[in-house]
């Protein structure tokens, strides 16, 4: 009996897919650089108990495992390995319960970061972590990589909302971790080792989420700068006043340019940076202002600040819209690099100079407030030469993250795509101790082998 | 050559104290309830390298280490265990670095909690995490424990202000973790496996934490309650309101009444409840107003509300007040727990029926915005009859917690202390889990055996 055959008098058989063009869809994420393997199976758990029966058939056949949520990621994280089976979460979407006086729900790992959100909007609640992913990726990716987003210059990373998780490891058996409180300190926190370890560790199949009050109001601000310079003393002046950003982007002019190519929308062509930032709660408007105001005194060009909603989903749709105007018009690469917040504009023209060298265009987005850059590299096609050359170039960008006190990866994970730089950053012993309790809960490396770390 | 023999050859001799009356200061924490081993030796280290060395001595010649912070701890996690080593950070109490504009400093792991924040006070920055002992106990400790506080319902625990460590492991190797950005996902997240791990896993020698801006504004509130219910209501609807809550605390009746027999300060002896909380930012004295509405509205007996930091402190001196007066007029249990937020008012009353069935006194004060409480064991002396009945109403309090979908431990610890509860709460998988994580950097099981989980 083949490995499938056996499996088959296991789980229901319309959990297991094995025609080659439905598996094609789940062969790989969006980092393109990275080759797609040819999978034996795309396996379609329902429940917990399917997800336990896959892993001890796993085990037991030496099976190896690519857990998959919705293959958004950018690091070749969830790209199909060959000869093993893609476990995807996609079905196990059911939200488990919703405790809207203590602002907790619990979730199945497949459920789509913006069903969340909506689900619980009626409560006059919100999941904080939003991904510019947020309508298609799953609540297990996002804990998977440890997600960011706009908001978490104010409510923090995946991490900082989750108190729970149901995982099923390498041998099938299945780990609580965590609770329904917001502390808890019994025993090691498992629950923060599960956080960012990109499917090596185990499956996790659901999640306490922690939700927030919907602020009350919000208010949205704009500004250009004529140099990086005088957007980077605003963003020192801003973080130096006590005002609390619930959101604080920037784009560089390359971004500005694609965006305005794609979509008139009236921005500044010549501008070095654009600055979009808002505050929430009841003094959301003078927050906004204090932020106006550290921009004009450091020499912004421009600058509007509204508390009109229309008005502010406007000023964001240009940040929102930057991911789009540059994937469209261009095969596009989109790096993750994070240095200490005041050490932007230091990367920034970096990222310019490496740019002039390699010839690769590159249009920088960030989540200013937290230091991290997302540098689009603009590539004209995808060659075997041109792929070479944006490997290149994005060893650069990296190379100067770290050069400035900075990591590789802010969000997006190690994956396949960063796994040759990783040490660069790490030492021996930090890549011992990964590799060592990576072995205590995976001794076959069966869970995405060859990712992460 | 005996082991201490050998150790002096390494190190210098004054890091070495062998004098039992010098030694005994540091052989229990403040865990009344656990008994103090006979240590072999205390180690005094001055720098990391000191901590390697002892590390790779204790590996090689098979010695337990305990680490030790300002032994302050409360659940026996600092206890010297017989024959083994105490290694005390107290003298690596150094700031390696402060970064005022990105909001970071490094610090060495023997420094107390208050003086990180005094020394960032001038840049307009504090660091948040404030457990009771702050003027005592270390930011090691805190970290190895993930202390808690007052300020954690708005800026998180200790966990939450943490961006990077440097450990030593169990046979001396130095890892680093983490660094200096905000977000940081290469790898596996190693700081946050260590934050918690109650000296079991390795010990801190220093971390990079975060800072923030001292608030511009601060504002205060008590309010008292005739009935725990009425109490509980007030809680959720403040919370269902939307305001973000800088402090938010409650007092029982046993509570109050301890300390006005400790220090007059005209609280309401009758009151069931006394929540104080507090608001900071902009609109601090708003957010306060709103939260007494809430606390009228849902049948409070006396309210006030001050923007005036002179009346703030008074306020906030009532809570601060508890664990001396308690602890300071008889021998004291604090206990720890934690549940939901919105089934306090449950765990308050099978306190006070716990404490009924026992004829054990006890005051409970808490975290309330965290549905963390501390009831505290007031009792007559430290006889064995009296410590075995306030182990059997910390069990009682420790199931109730439980059974209200709680933990046994919100900020504490289960040093030693609370090991037999563990089981109730996790299940064989998550304990065997964290044992094989431990098995992985401390085969030999040196680093404060039988502690933490
Ligand atoms: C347009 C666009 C915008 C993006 N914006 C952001 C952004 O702002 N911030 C950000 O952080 N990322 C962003 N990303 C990257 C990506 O969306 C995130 O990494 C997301 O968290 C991946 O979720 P997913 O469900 O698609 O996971 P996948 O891509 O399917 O998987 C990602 C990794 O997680 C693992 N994994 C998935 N599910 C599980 C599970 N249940 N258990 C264990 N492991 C699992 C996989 O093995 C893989 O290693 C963006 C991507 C795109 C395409
Ligand atoms: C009056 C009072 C009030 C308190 N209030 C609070 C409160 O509000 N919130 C709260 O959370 N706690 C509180 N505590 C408990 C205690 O102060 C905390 O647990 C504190 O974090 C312990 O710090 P410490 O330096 O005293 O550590 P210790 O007591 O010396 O050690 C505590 C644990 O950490 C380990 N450890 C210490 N240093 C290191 C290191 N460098 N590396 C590795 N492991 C180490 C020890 O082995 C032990 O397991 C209070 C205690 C008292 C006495």
């Amino acid at each position: 009996m083949n490995r499938i055959e056996e499996l088959r008098s296991l789980v229901p058989a319309e959990i297991i897919v094995t025609d080659p063009d439905m598996m094609e869809g789940y062969r790989s994420d969006k980092a393109d650089l990275v080759a797609a393997g040819k999978p034996l199976a795309v396996l379609r758990p329902r429940c917990t108990a399917h997800v336990a029966t896959i892993m001890k058939w796993a085990t037991k056949t030496g099976t190896v495992v690519v857990p998959r949520g919705a293959g958004t990621g950018l690091s070749g994280g969830a790209t199909a390995l060959d000869g093993g089976v893609i476990v995807t979460m996609e079905r196990m979407n059911s939200i488990r319960r919703l405790d809207p006086t203590n602002h907790t729900v619990e979730v199945e790992a497949g459920l789509v970061n913006a069903e969340v959100s909506r689900a619980v909007a009626d409560s006059g609640l919100f999941y904080p972590p939003d991904p510019g992913s947020f309508e298609v990726s799953t609540i297990g990716g996002n804990l998977a990589t440890n997600a960011g987003g706009m908001r978490c210059v104010k409510y923090g990373v995946t991490r900082n909302s989750v108190l729970g998780l149901e995982i099923v490891l390498a041998d099938g058996r299945i780990l609580r971790t965590g609770g329904q409180t917001i502390k808890n300190v019994a025993g090691l926190d498992l629950t923060h080792l599960f956080v960012g370890s990109e499917g090596t560790l185990g499956i996790i199949t659901a999640a306490t989420l922690r939700l927030r009050p919907t602020p009350v109001a919000t208010a949205t601000f704009a500004a250009t700068f004529p140099t990086l310079e005088s957007g980077g003393r605003a963003l020192d002046s801003i973080f130096a006043c006590g005002v609390t950003p619930s959101v604080l982007e920037l784009m560089d002019n390359v971004t500005i340019n694609a965006v305005e190519d794609y979509q008139r929308m009236d921005l500044d062509r010549e501008a070095a940076l654009l600055l979009i930032g808002q505050a929430d709660g009841t003094d959301a408007l003078a927050q906004v202002e204090r932020m106006v105001s550290c921009c004009d005194d450091a020499g912004a060009a421009l600058s509007v600040a509204t508390a009109d909603p229309a008005e502010s989903e406007l000023l964001l749709q240009a940040r929102r819209l930057a991911g789009w105007a540059t994937t469209e018009q261009y095969p596009t690469i989109i790096e993750d690099v994070g240095v200490p917040r005041s050490r932007l504009p230091e990367l920034l023209s970096t990222i310019a100079a490496i740019s002039e060298d390699t010839g690769v265009r590159i249009a920088t987005v960030g989540h200013a407030g937290d230091g991290n850059l997302h540098p689009m590299l603009l590539l004209p096609d995808l060659d075997d030469d041109t792929r070479q050359r944006a490997m290149q170039t994005a060893d650069h960008v990296c190379a100067a993250a770290l050069a400035l006190d900075g990591t590789i990866t802010g969000e997006h994970g190690i994956g396949e795509l960063k796994r040759h730089w990783l040490p660069y950053q790490l030492d021996n012993t930090a890549l011992q101790v990964q590799a060592s309790i990576k072995h205590a809960l995976d001794p076959a490396n069966l869970l995405n082998p060859g990712r992460g770390f």
